[in-house]
């Protein structure tokens, strides 16, 4: 076993290329037998593993690669001295699903959104060239992060900086890729001329000896005819960037010899195009990439996504009625649970790619032109979109709502991915309403009230559910529903089903009463002026304390004289890394012990 | 006079292309006697007088123009019945100085920041595809908008609408371009090409009839020999985007025939490429457009923007010293106070053109690489950066320093501009700390503690002010400065200049204490023990409600069982419209005699 050897990159130096081959086979199936255990990112770092490999072995330890969203940064681990703990990844304490300077000094950026690494790895070569170090910078990009505003800013602002950008094109991001640049990707990809390209290259490479200078120099010289074929190299021409590709990146031979001609010329932007497979190596991920794009660990068996499939499936009986309803997405219609709304009402569906930014001013002027749309994104992405949402439906006062899918807590994704924000950066927003359901049925419900209303509005509910409700009360703009009325002085004051079923276990032991807080904006006034002879109001929000309900809460009844103290069940000031959902609740104080003791104290 | 008969875009119709020369010189002398008092964007729209004229000759009353950040449309409000009301621009009560649906029915669709108009032109077409209608749609951007990423997003998804971007290319969005985008369009624009072209197109056009297609046709015709002219033809075909031009934009003849062939065969997305001069028709705006890009009304002195100029010295001083100091800005290197800066350390300098987003990342990236970096950015813009300063910034807890200018109220740019959101937006971010000083020589202190601090920082202060201390302590995280310890039982909580100014009038009436609460994260917690004998506390921030300073401290009080009761002086949940900062402060309850009456209650 090659593996066993490899504890830093400088131990790959060691191999040939044959053995390179054999190690790259070693990888892949480690990959295969550790991630089937432990959940994760098999299908792209699968695809990623010559690359990764070659990457290593072509540059130095002081060199510096980002890589983008980060999904496909475990060869990468394996190779940097985090092999062994690779059966902990995603787990409490274990190795993160994404780089993470704070795990390892290989790790040059934090990374998690998408579309960040241009930008970050231009950051790095201006730091680096004002301190007049040395280390190569390269930015790791899949098609997919492609469709991203970032990285056209980045690119703009690439100039005359010393930066590999690899496009690492699988023609798959999480979904199937959106738009023109995808198109033209695949126009590059699957053209005659690839095809006669490469085979045409393979040839030439296989007869000259491992000269970097005279491959560059071979690819200048040739750059017109190539610029006939490739629109691509004018496109990235436009932004002074070499253009150079596409290539084979599953043959590691070929990549490492591409690499080390690039590493010999790297005086000004390049971006080297890399084709490579999704699950290579495996033959179900290859046939089926998506469904392996994120996989369970083996002992956990995968809950229903049933919040995101209530949220399409009710969309879709809203769409059948009328006419007006259109649903729009950022790369996850699978995700969101819009695949149903996508195949039925495929002129109503809007997939941007990952554009987020896009999506919300795009849903905006549709609301104005007369349409009722929603988008669908998760919590920690629709970020990206945050002055939009400000800006271009909030300020109009337009009718766009915002399905938030995997709102709170979000378990092994970590720090990066975490719904923890979104009570807060919306509330702040005039005219915007939020709302959060106590189970699936209150989501139908609320997503028939607001395709009703004429204003922005956003719902967000978490990934995974167990709850269910018997009974369920009519939707009213800002109006609260009590589930345990007690005649207790301590209320619970609950936002979304997690915290609601904490709170009525709570109730259990304490008999207080306990409010669904289904509305954290407008919060209802006289719910809490009717509750105010009460001692204590305790708020459990998925949700950081600063901006969320228990602020609004707490002002309210300082400012109106109410007699209850409060207190605030949330996340304090911090980030919360992977764990489990319940590991990441129980660290946070969301349990019904610390609960218990604040009653009590 | 033509002008007078102007009363909608209709009676444009009934003038021939003599009368619309005429036409245009008297709007733009319209332009420049009342916008010399009223104040606002001269400049822009003198440059844009043909262009506009010309889009609502050719086009009809039922399509659709969205103008990109909307300092151009005074021209387009001239034309829709609002020449009469264009004296009261930028005032309370008055004409918006953007587009605005509630002010016209031909305001398409709200505007204010930059690069949203392909975005929401695409949205418009969305709807009216969907709903059987036939109207235009028409984007209008300039050539400094073109930097940000949501225009990329948008060309992406921009696949075979049925819409016509116009680009407004004056070669200055507010200060000089930046970045490759620039550059493409400078060769296009100053290229022997472009001027051969001209004046062929010239003669070309002037022995043809107005046979659209058949324009079109020739366009199409030539195709192949433009492209190897124009690299910009091959960017945009790259997105389906049939590209024509560069055309004399400030050429009302040649526009109107233009346009008029686009508008006959506008059956695809097109973009067209008009060359325009700002500040067209003035001399003195001509040689200085950025001087006119936005000025002041003529009874109004320009208070000068000493928080910006101070930001800007001091973080030269820093720069003298310590060569790890950076400074990054998005378009705004004056209006930011950097022009010093950029003068001084070039190499240290970072315009990245209006692209917030890469803004953030890459200063982000420079923290993680070794240096200390500025971003300096108006508070409105700096939204676009949300997401960025959270994930990329916060996560990894990096030392990057947020300068916000224009926070709080910022007067005539009205609702979409105000700075009323960063408090909430900011202290919702764990490992961020927000300050806001109480005079320009604090903010001095500020920015100097900032260089030392090894954690994520913003400083936000206002546009304006007359406020000057006699004394200042040391800046201490986390720590207040009382004001006036008068030793009463309220206490005035306030919020950089302006709120302490207010609170220490009230004072004088009231002996109020008045506490300086420059941290609006972390709170002084120590200090709120201190004064927990107090009756009332009053929160005065220039901010929404909604996770602002009042809230943070009300949920601190009510935690910790603090006696005084409190009350919030802030923005409740509304968009704030266009005044001076005055009127704007007083309608939203910043006056002496409202919190008099707090007091009191």
């Amino acid at each position: 076993m090659y593996l066993e050897k490899i504890n830093s990159p400088n131990d790959l130096k060691k191999l040939n290329i044959s053995e390179l081959e054999v190690l790259c086979r070693e990888i892949r199936q480690y990959l295969i037998d550790t991630v089937k255990e432990t959940g994760g990112h098999l299908a792209s770092n699968l695809g990623a593993v010559e690359m990764t490999v070659a990457l290593h072995y072509v540059f130095d330890e002081k060199d510096k690669i980002v890589w983008d969203v980060g999904h496909q940064s475990y060869v990468h681990k394996i190779l940097t001295g985090r092999k062994d703990k690779l059966a902990s990844l995603r787990q409490k304490d274990g190795l993160s699903g994404f780089p993470k300077p704070s795990e390892s000094e290989y790790d040059s950026f934090l990374t998690g959104h998408a579309s960040t690494s241009i930008s970050a790895g231009l950051g790095l070569c201006a730091a680096r060239d004002l301190q007049g170090e040395s280390y190569n910078v390269i930015s790791v990009i899949g098609d997919g992060a492609f469709t991203g505003g970032l990285v056209y800013e980045a690119f703009n602002n690439i100039a005359d900086k010393k930066i590999l950008v690899v496009l690492n094109d699988n023609d798959m991001s999480i979904s199937r890729n959106v738009g023109k640049v995808s198109l033209t990707l695949s126009k590059l990809r699957l053209g005659k001329n690839y095809n006669r390209f490469k085979s045409g290259m393979t040839k030439f490479f296989g007869s000259i000896p491992l000269v970097g200078k005279f491959l560059i120099n071979f690819f200048t010289g040739v750059k017109n005819f190539f610029k006939g074929l490739f629109g691509a190299n004018t496109y990235f021409s436009n932004f002074g960037i070499k253009y150079i590709g596409p290539f084979d990146g599953n043959d590691i031979k070929k990549t490492v010899k591409i690499l080390t001609a690039v590493k010999k010329d790297l005086n000004r932007p390049v971006l080297l195009h890399l084709v490579t497979k999704k699950g290579k190596g495996m033959t179900e991920a290859e046939e089926n990439p998506e469904k392996f794009h994120g996989i369970s660990p083996k002992n956990h068996a995968a809950k229903e996504y049933s919040y995101s499939e209530t949220a399409g499936k009710t969309i879709c009986e809203l769409a059948e009625k009328n006419d007006k309803i259109a649903a729009v997405c950022a790369a996850m219609p699978s995700g969101t649970g819009l695949e149903e709304f996508k195949n039925k009402f495929a002129d109503r569906f809007f997939d941007v790619g990952i554009a987020e930014e896009h999506a919300v001013t795009f849903a905006a002027a549709m609301a104005k032109g007369g349409m009722k749309p929603f988008v669908c994104v998760y919590s920690t992405f629709l970020q990206r979109g945050f002055d939009q949402i400000l800006h271009d439906v909030c300020a109009d006062d337009l009718p766009v709502t915002f399905c938030l899918d995997r709102a709170g807590f979000v378990g092994s994704d970590g720090e990066t991915h975490q719904g923890l924000y979104d009570l807060s950066y919306l509330s702040l927003m005039p005219n915007m309403s939020v709302l959060c359901p106590k189970d699936t049925e209150e989501l139908k419900n609320m997503i028939v009230w607001a395709a009703q209303q004429n204003h922005p509005l956003a719902i967000r509910y978490p990934k995974e559910t167990d709850v269910l409700f018997d009974s369920h009360s009519e939707i009213e703009l800002g109006r609260w529903e009590k589930l345990a009325d007690n005649k207790s002085d301590v209320t619970l004051f609950a936002v979304g089903g997690n915290m609601i079923a904490l709170a009525q276990k709570v109730a259990q032991k304490t008999n207080a009463n306990v409010v669904n807080a289904r509305f954290v904006k407008p919060i209802d006034e006289n719910m809490l002026l009717e509750l105010s002879s009460d001692r204590l109001w305790v708020v459990l929000e998925e949700n950081q304390q600063n901006g969320g309900l228990a602020s609004q809460i707490s002002l309210f009844a300082s400012e109106n004289k109410l007699k209850p103290e409060i207190r605030s069940v949330s996340v304090k000031d911090k980030f919360v890394p992977q764990a489990t959902i319940e590991e990441q609740m129980e660290n946070s104080g969301f349990d019904e012990n610390n609960i218990l003791k604040i009653i009590n104290d």
